[in-house]
């Protein structure tokens, strides 16, 4: 086990030992060789906080080592640790690996006792600096190494201060102060039943080992488990010079961005505390001071203006460290008498939009290149720019917090019946549709209101599934609330809050939040370094991002966020539209020939216009359209009033309908009569719908390119009739309007496993093969997404699964049925076009699955769009490079 | 277009032209080569059939050959066709490539006119004989070659018998039988607009047109179309010359099997009829005399004693067919003055019991070997020989007809009340469930009654599951039967017949049939044969046949019918069972620990007491028990009185318990929380399974080969804990009775398509694969077997899928995914012992499929298992051959 010094230029470690030197160390080695000053010190690695624990008893050798770094230290100071006339005194820091910040201890001083304190203060900086210094170790010391309570120390000074009437400690007479240090040691030793060692070797000792434990303390633990960051790790100890930002007014403490981490803005952002000491800037004692002018108001005085100079130094060192990483740095410093010192760099963590538009100026700076900067924006940070989100700024009153299930923020006024929601909105109203949980009925009013919030359900519930592929705001599963549907209001759990329909509500999907009242909301407005960054991203993935649109909004907004066309267009909302309904129940309900063509009949125009629309949204572009795959089930009712109107339409008793509706709802519609099955036995459903889009297309000027995508294919059959269908349909459409035949592409939904089995026969009889991802997990896991529900939950936790298979595509097992179907698929037809959609999408690395295995595109929901061209750019990039380093 | 002769030692074709000549020339080229007398004659391929049915003016060249044809039959006759003095007559008979018995034409005694039946008479056999061939011939001609309605000439023959007072044609005078050829000639002439032709060339071509449409004779079409044969065929045609078995006392008409074909014992079986023409035998219209005097009862005189030496030549003809074709024939003749003809040889259909016979009887003789015999007899067969049948004799009122679910046949009284049915049961009484349809909680009624039957459901209904899996005799889907369970009653479609319950019922889970009132069944007694030939089954066989076994009983029936072991033991009615379903509802309701140990309690001594039952019925053998895979929901009652019990002994209110119930009843039991995913969130159920099974394999000795089954397993780490914790359960039982460990397999259900893909990581925490393909259907198709009723017919009928994969596995599909599962299972564990069961191991293509992907075994209900042990002999049979087939 050895140390590493560092200091004047020179180190014995290296900025990539991380892993050894924990972050902390690692930085102060390449702050070292690169010349930037640094105190002198040497970092004990990780391994030796291993030991530790093992043994508490360290070996002899390692403090051979510490011995080692000491004289390294005093060398380069010109000071001794112990040295009564120009003694030394260190810090002791952790710094593990992996960033905790503010989770671990450090022990500031070490070295002074009742001699160096009078040394130090011959020293030049005056007695009452060495005892306030004095003063500090104490405190620390007892809390950290001898763990008191701070108020056993807290109540010694209240008394003292109480007697002395001053406010604060820097108000003692030094007499006092000396006084309040030897009462401190007093208490210090009656608590602890041991005083504080007088030996500087003892104190370095005890401190590096309270240092160590520091990584078990409860928080820390809290921490780790938290973030998924492994128990047995330990942290590395550095024990440095002391530098004092508390030796006088031109001395101080600070911490520094070398880019502003809010806006991305290239200049120094941060503060500083004068005469002060350690982590007292971030601790919020007193008021910290800007460093920059532009961030200095209500007359505070920035560095830049105190001390033009200082300002500069530290300025010069961010931009030798960005250099030097790469990136924008976190940066701790002390100025001590007008000299600035390093004493910690990291990489910045900083907001979605800081993070665009550092990307993208790096480039233009030419500190990264590109891809670099497309590997530097996390897709998922790219939602906070597109959507609105509650003002940071602005008075709220939290009730309840849920799942983020779709981003954006929005103000509305509850209301719990679906009905009445779909009429508010329409009447112009800005709503929140609030339930228990929400079912495919309530399709019509999750897409007429501005926001949902559901009591039950989790991110792949229905409501959440549904809003995302709209871009609806949607908070669920916000287990606060107690909705009461029928009396129309929600009661929150702990507080006698009833919020009753009608109130004005603010939900944030990105947080989770539920606020009472209308909040003031930020409007979307990507910084003009996103549309760069978006720029780039587009020449560099080979991956087509399509959007999934429903509706001609849904289309207009997808092409607005970056979308090729619509790779998804479900036409359920089409049959379950309130409009709508009553025709589809007469079609299903009629028992002969006649009476379906009536209500197909009715259909027509109303789909005609519905596609007419969308082809105009798309201008040009591919649109693909999946027949209907709605189980028979949910289109009946039992319904009485509902079930009339049909009884009277077809001229048959309401009995017979009653009856033929327990049967159809007797069975389980996931696995049964769906899809293609229900286009194959209705033959006339599928056909008002070619046709309604067959006659759209002719109408529009057949500009846009129409796919027609069959759902839930399982046998080749299927597909060879469906198509030849279709292909009919198609033709007859057109010499009836006596126009040129049209082309369309006709493909399968793969989202059974037995298609993807036989994917080989179908690839002959399919233009593309779009795989369903939603349904492929449910049939290759067996799995139900309402009744994952009942263990899925355990499973997470109990790491059964790693991850939620409805968010997170499950490569191994869904993955690969989807890469067995492309190979079957391709080896047949080499040309085979292939995609992806489904809930999953959303998640990044279903992209770069996607481009590993070589799809052709992805749909996404409109907003997710930019997330997806991201994502595949990025997946792009990794694979080039990993590529380059396999054959390097 | 040729012809091809034969006759006397000689032919122009062969016994394989089958395709060509149909089933009768080839028959009659290979009985003439063999030296065997036929009448001599000549075979029109089918190809002209086809040509005839293209351009009904056939060829001239076809005429050209049926003259050259015609001379080579006269100059073995020594006559000449049309001849005055020496007339040559020919039959026309039709004979297709498929058999088709009975459905097409035959024309007799063609070349009869007003001159050459004096011929004929001249000839020696005198004028009554000349004049009742030719009266024949009118007959036939007119109704086969002019189409007219037979009633026509049959009235014409009832005037003149009137007339005479005659009793039958056979009682005319001469004077009058000639008389009555000439009223049927003006009759025939009156009625078809001309005259039958007097030039026999005319009546040649004339009745070989007619043999060819009698092909699409709507009774050939009806048949074919049931038998699936292709229309295109179209049917050789065979001319022969006529022999006489009208010519007097030692002449007549018959058939003849080489064997008896029901029972299979080696003499000839059959009947003649002296005097006779023609089918007449068979037609019925008179009563027929046996050949052997083993069959002769009731006084008739058997050919054998009526003319030994021509029953000598018959069998001699018959043995020198059967060495020939190495199978049972059956036989046409005809024996003209002493002398026998053979018209026809063919291999003759037999009964089960017969089949079995023949095929260790011909492997004594020498005449095949045993692989041959394996192949001879269908496994199919076998469940005719094991299962008691209704006696075939007995007098019989079928009410209904529904599907063969579970086959052999019993009585007993109906019951609708599922508990009323296990009381009555268990006192004694032999009972037969009614229902509408069967569910999960019907399981104990299922187990205690003697069959079931059920108006609604398919092959693959629950009630036909658990039935074939319990060897319960079944008829499903009987639509014939309206049940109200609630008034204990069933009404029959159109008949005004009640059935109360308490009435006497047979079923015939072989036929479908339902009959009322007991009915006499034969019981099952399989021949000596069988025996001897599932030997050879067991012998040539690689497979493993396990046979599933829920109960002692089970274990029993499947090793009497030869399985090697239990290869699927299912512990859902340990749990389900009235006796035990309560403290099972206390299980899943418990809110604590405390209370799940106690219900877990009280289950113990009665599990435990299931599997030492079964282990000592076991002997020795393996038996492999999947731990319970019960959907939660079917754990839980929303009947208030179990409901009332459970919250008694739980000191819960019953809202609670109620609420709990909806809450777990809301979702789908399918695909939801079962099988490991139940046992791994509830771990005391596994746990009071796994130290039941154990202490039971204690205290039986530890004799058996125990193996546990994991059901559901989806993902790996199911595998590894649920591996684990069994093991441990296993260890602590054996420490706590201070035995020495004992080895128990784990191995996994695979049942989801994901288990498959993820095979290659599974294999090396199971000892075993078990594929269920029941689930793995579902989940492949993404089809659930009771929604599949909804379209699944509608598939079946327009082929869009070629079988019902819950009957037949998918090969492609599902046997894709288990190929799959073991290549890569045995790629890191090539010894993994892989086996397969589900409803579909009934079917021998599963067994075939099972052999070719190389599983270890195979586990079916105890009584398929024979089927499954002959399926898999041949199955193995069929890859040699098919191997050498290749090398050669």
């Amino acid at each position: 086990m050895r140390v590493y010094t560092f200091g004047e230029g020179a180190a014995e470690g290296t900025a990539d030992m991380v892993e050894v030197l924990g972050g902390k160390g690692a930085g102060l080695m390449a702050m070292s060789l690169l010349g930037i000053p640094v105190p002198p010190g040497f970092t004990l690695p990780a391994s030796v906080c291993r030991a530790y624990f093992a043994d508490p008893a360290l070996p002899e050798t390692v403090w051979a080592e510490v011995e080692r770094g000491l004289s390294h230290v005093e060398a380069l100071r010109g000071r001794r640790f112990g040295d009564p006339a120009r003694p030394l005194l260190v810090s002791v820091r952790s710094g593990a690996a992996v960033s905790m910040p503010g989770m671990m201890d450090t022990v500031l001083n070490v070295g002074l006792n009742d001699e160096t304190v009078r040394g130090l203060a011959d020293m030049g900086s005056g007695r009452r600096f060495a005892f306030d210094s004095y003063r500090r170790f104490v405190e620390m010391y007892a809390e950290i190494v001898l763990e008191l309570d701070p108020s056993a120390l807290a109540g010694v000074r209240d008394e003292v201060l109480a007697m002395t009437g001053a406010r604060n400690v820097a108000g003692l007479e030094l007499p006092l102060l000396e006084g309040l240090v030897m009462a401190y040691q007093r208490r210090v030793e009656q608590a602890a039943g041991r005083p504080i060692p007088q030996d500087p070797r003892e104190q370095l000792r005890e401190a590096v080992a309270a240092v160590f434990r520091s990584w078990n303390a409860r928080r820390a633990v809290r921490f780790r488990r938290e973030h998924g960051i492994p128990d047995g790790l330990g942290t590395a100890v550095t024990v440095q010079s002391m530098v004092f930002g508390n030796l006088g007014p031109d001395s101080s403490t600070g911490v520094a961005f070398t880019r502003c981490p809010n806006t991305g803005e290239p200049r120094l952002f941060g503060e500083y505390l004068p005469v002060a000491q350690g982590e007292e800037v971030v601790r919020g004692i007193a008021t910290p001071l800007p460093l920059s002018r532009a961030d200095a108001d209500g007359g505070l005085v920035a560095l830049e203006d105190a001390a033009p100079a200082v300002y500069a130094d530290l300025a010069t060192i961010g931009r030798r460290l960005e250099a030097h990483f790469g990136d924008v740095q976190d940066l701790e410093f002390t100025i001590e008498a007008g000299q600035v010192w390093m004493l910690q760099t990291r990489t910045a963590r900083r907001s979605a939009r800081a993070e665009v538009r550092v990307a993208v100026d790096m480039v233009g700076e030419a500190l990264i290149d590109r891809d670099e900067a497309l590997l530097r924006v996390h897709p998922a940070k790219l939602q906070r720019l597109i959507h609105p989100s509650v003002d940071a700024e602005a008075r709220r009153r939290v009730i309840g917090r849920g799942l983020p299930a779709s981003p954006g923020a929005v103000s509305g006024r509850a209301v719990f019946d679906p009905d009445e929601a779909v009429r508010r909105a329409h009447a112009g109203e800005r709503v929140i549709l609030v339930r228990t949980e929400t079912s495919p009925e309530d399709m019509a009013a999750i897409q007429a209101v501005a926001g949902v919030l559901t009591a039950r359900g989790g991110m792949t519930s229905h409501a959440a599934l549904v809003a995302r592929g709209l871009g609806r705001c949607c908070v669920t599963g916000c287990s606060d609330i107690f909705v009461d549907e029928r009396a129309g209001r929600f009661t929150v759990r702990g507080q006698s809050l009833v919020v009753e329909a009608g109130t004005l509500l603010t939900i944030d999907g990105t947080s989770g939040d539920v606020l009472l009242g209308e909040v003031a909301t930020t409007p979307a407005e990507p910084p003009p370094a996103y549309h760069v960054l978006m720029g780039w991203a587009d020449e560099r993935r080979r991956l087509r991002v399509l959007g999934n649109a429903d509706h001609a909004d849904d289309v207009r907004t997808a092409l607005a966020q970056g979308a090729e066309g619509v790779g998804l267009c479900r036409t359920e909302h089409m049959f379950l539209d309130p409009d709508r309904v009553h025709a589809v129940r007469e079609l299903v309900y009629a028992a002969d020939e006649h009476a379906r063509r009536d209500a197909l009949d009715r259909m027509l125009p109303l789909q005609r216009a519905d596609y007419t629309e969308m082809f105009e949204a798309a201008a040009g572009r591919t649109v693909a359209i999946r027949l209907l795959d709605l189980p028979l089930k949910d289109m009946v009712t039992s319904d009485p009033a509902e079930l009339g109107a049909v009884a009277r339409a077809l001229s048959t008793p309401v009995d017979v309908l009653l009856h033929r509706t327990k049967q159809i709802q007797a069975t389980n519609s996931l696995l049964g009569h769906r899809g293609c099955r229900l286009g194959l036995t209705f033959p006339e459903v599928y056909e008002v719908q070619v046709r309604a889009m067959l006659e759209a297309l002719l109408d529009t000027g057949t500009r846009v390119n129409l796919q027609i995508i069959v759902p839930m294919v399982t046998a080749v059959e299927e597909m060879v009739r469906l198509r030849r269908r279709i292909s009919h349909m198609a033709e007859r459409v057109c010499r009836q309007r006596d126009a040129e035949p049209c082309h369309v592409d006709i493909g399968a939904m793969i989202e059974v496993p037995r298609a993807c089995l036989l994917a080989g026969r179908l690839a002959p009889v399919c233009d593309f093969f779009l795989f369903g991802t939603n349904d492929l997990t449910i049939t290759s896991f067996g799995v139900n997404r309402d009744d994952a529900g009942r263990f899925l939950p355990f499973y997470l936790e109990n790491e059964v699964l790693p991850a939620d298979p409805f968010v997170h595509l499950d490569e191994e097992g869904v993955g690969g049925l989807i890469r067995l179907a492309v190979e079957r698929g391709r080896a047949v037809r080499p040309d085979l076009v292939c995609g992806l959609t489904g809930a999953q999408v959303c998640d990044p690395p279903t992209i770069e699955f996607s481009c590993a295995t070589g799809l052709d595109f992805i749909s996404a929901p409109p907003h997710t769009v930019p997330v997806a061209r991201l994502a595949a750019a990025r997946a792009e990039i990794a694979r080039a490079r990993a590529a380059k380093e396999t054959s390097a």
